[in-house]
């Protein structure tokens, strides 16, 4: 493995070295698929969307070794749309309103993914200072087998799901600081994120984005386990309260297949009653010869927060849950490039309206149903 | 020809592979010139431009040899205007109203020009999913001696003329797949594009923004022609509709010089019946020693929508025709910078307003002018 | 020292060069920091914030030797906030309202700091095209002990104390012209630069953006010190007018420390009586042992439109004046990685609310405190 040595670059505040020089790693993801998505009772739809397999991404990362155990390091990196040319928001302040829908061509590259600086010991672990993943976000990645991305994901549910919510706080943080567990505990591995919504003082909102959280695991060689808890606060009103978000998930790898299984319970504290879903998905990765793998994964939401509700007419109205089954195929190419097919069913109960699309919504207890072709290419 | 070897950056979806290795190549282009306008009827201004001899851009870009003659690439370049520190805006679903003006200080970068994944054989030609140059455009490009830039460019017309068609979308399109025939044809080269404008079904406009084009041509030593069609559908309005754009164009090197020639048609189908314009342009660049070219072209716009017009007394106007003389030199101080001036006058007839400025329009059937001295740097 | 080959792009415009190769550096900073501010009579927060120690950027730039002494450039750079994954905006026009709030979640990255092409003899000097700082902030950034960088910064008065004057034109001009001196001038330097608002002409604000400035000093083993003075065309109103900016400061290095001084008065020449603001720094650096100093430094405001004002009943009203007292301590763990610290008491008198936060304002005549700590990497 090759690394990438740069001129360093002095900034104007500090004297110039001669001998600096930084190890700067550009790396990034362009995946670009062809989807066609069903929504129950309004049609389909034929879409070039991105994104299905890996999140696509550009980003400068390196690491400093300072002696003695000792390193520094950042990260930046930020998605794009390779389908449309266009960057994705960031929320900055960890609000509810902080990330508005984009204006149409005007949503700029930023580094809405991860931007930190850090500084670790092999003895002691990391600490990082900036915009991160929030601790739940790294086990819906890893303990679904769809990765969080695409038509088959448990996000499908535990996302788009609770709609009050402000998708940038469900994903990432802004404004914190997380430590890091050093990766020699015999197995265990964890870390733990505040961060702040950096509102004025003295008003009923002031704590508002301020979040915490943690998640901890254990790894071994063929088993993987963690439990994880965000929480951001919003002062209750009737479209946003107190953000929870707690999972538990593991992957264990019996050889002919990677087994994955994953509970995800979200809770948003409105002021007019809680709201509560929680989704559970089992699924596996099953390798074919040696360049390809098969992935499946089974999905359950259950609405907690529907159980009284009642139709205009006074009969009890069924539960607003949904189930999602969804089965793709993988072919390597390459390590960097791989060609991927994703079909997911989607089947919405009550009035439940989820949708395996993003944005192709069927009508209330009517199904989603999407397949995505695409290409991913990592550089 | 040296390339430069990146560590590769592994997907959070993908296992860690060890030997991975990426080549991605960091390139752009600076350019920032002087300008003088003078706009009929209004005034002059003097201004810092950019992108008078090729657009300002940054962009990375790589491929990968997957063995057995196939391969996988990527594209990502973005606009810059280096004059004022900004980006450009991408219109990410080819509508009409997909690129607004920017708000002033907010357009940040993005990879506005060339987003794609791309899968390639030697025997079958590539495949391209994203966001990329539309078919004409490439002709537009080739075959204008001033190469669709600066205050010279045939564009002058065939962009700015039809005003009620989409910038954009007259340029690039998202969410594209295109195909491209492999190199090895005897000369004949070829390729064909579809993309969607993503609209939801069951409405009026819901096919609008989507598109289809070709391009296909035969390049020899001394001589290179393509004919290109690209179409892009619009409900008919008052001020928009079926946006039709063919062109066809070749150069040929004589040696003392390389002549060009270029033939456009627009054609936007209008509720209020259609407007069509055509621009026909010749012209030249005559090499000077071995470190410069004078470029040299003429270029007149034939408004075919315009002959039932009358005037406010009845009698007949003058159509709203215009004629445009450029001429340039361009001075090479190595390969990458290049020191520029471009000189041309543009005369409307009629109604006209047409301007080799992009933005400083003269009166009604007033002339146009400007100048550009400017240095163009490549990286 | 190594220099990162890339592989030179042509410019769609360009042939092919097979023996183009360009040298790019991609270089950067990440500072991110944990603050704590008291803003009298409002209260505290405390944040999580960025560039404390330097501003956080990532940029691309490079040299090309053209021979015989002469070479040509580039210069693309554009801030970042790392706290919150964002870019920050750039003013295209030198407008007043050039620069507006960002809507949240969606500031892109643009290229804000820098944006230039230049050339450059080693007899003649150099001429630089495009966007860039204006010539008195140089003298801002080397001659305040905190390098207008976090909360000890002489620039809490002089930046943010003429809360009529656009941010962005104290600190960088769009549509930019300069010339720099060559450097060998036995220890003189200089550099002159114009640029414009690019406004139509006929209106009474045309000439609206329209600025102009010098810079010109001697530097020695020892010894550094500069004249600036830049001037920004605004027709005047009641809240905007023309903005002038001059300094004059030097540093010493004493070996034991180096001692800073910096004088700027900035006046804006609104309709009903000019605004004139005289700020005055002195200060140090201690080094510590080897790898650390101490950075301190003393500012008085002195506002100079404030002598006739009148309180409500009639008394003489305290002059609106401000004092700030900074100090810090800056470690270096290595060329690249730096752990700081920084503590600033702003003492505010009359109706002055200057803060040292930059945006948690005190009330009027009230204090305002601040504590960074944070860490800086360059890369």
């Amino acid at each position: 493995m090759r690394k990438l040595f740069l001129l360093s670059a002095m900034g104007l505040a500090c004297a110039g070295a001669a001998q600096a020089q930084s190890s700067a790693t550009l790396f990034g993801v362009v995946d670009v698929n062809v989807e066609s998505f069903n929504a129950g009772g309004v049609g389909s739809s034929t879409m070039v969307g991105n994104g299905g397999l890996a999140t696509s991404r550009v980003g400068f990362r390196g690491v400093e070794d300072l002696g003695g155990g000792m390193s520094a390091g950042f990260w930046l990196e930020g998605s794009i749309n390779p389908d449309v040319g266009e960057g994705r928001p960031s929320n900055s302040t960890n609000q509810p309103s902080g990330t508005g829908a984009a204006v149409a061509g005007r949503e700029g590259f930023k580094f809405d993914r991860v931007s930190y600086v850090s500084l670790a010991t092999t003895q002691l672990g990391e600490l990082r200072l900036g915009h991160d993943f929030i601790p739940t976000h790294w086990s819906s990645i890893y303990f679904d087998p769809f990765n969080a991305n695409g038509v088959g994901r448990a996000g499908n549910f535990t996302f788009a799901g609770v709609t009050t919510a402000p998708m940038s706080t469900q994903i990432t943080g802004s404004n914190s600081i997380s430590y890091w567990t050093p990766s020699k505990l015999g197995g265990f591995y964890g870390m733990a994120m505040i961060g702040t919504g950096e509102n004025a003082s003295g008003t009923a909102t002031s704590r508002d984005g301020n979040f915490a959280g943690f998640r901890a695991g254990y790894a071994a060689a063929r088993f993987d386990m963690a439990v994880a808890l965000t929480r951001t606060h919003y002062e209750p009103t009737a479209t946003i309260g107190n953000y929870t978000h707690a999972n538990i998930g593991g992957t264990w790898n019996a050889g002919f297949a990677k087994f994955f299984a994953l509970y995800n319970t979200v809770k948003v504290g409105l002021a007019g009653g809680a709201v509560r879903k929680n989704t559970a998905e089992i699924g596996a990765h099953i390798p074919v010869f040696l360049v390809g793998r098969i992935r499946v994964a089974y999905a359950v939401l259950d609405d907690r927060s529907d159980s009284a509700l009642l139709n205009a007419n006074g009969s009890a109205r069924k539960s607003n849950d949904a189930r999602q089954l969804a089965v793709g195929y993988v072919h390597d190419m390459s390590r960097r490039t791989a060609l991927y097919g994703t079909y997911s069913a989607l089947r919405n109960r009550g009035q439940a309206t989820y949708t395996v699309s993003g944005n192709r919504a069927p009508l209330a207890g009517q199904n989603s149903r999407g397949l995505e072709l695409g290409i991913r290419h990592l550089f």
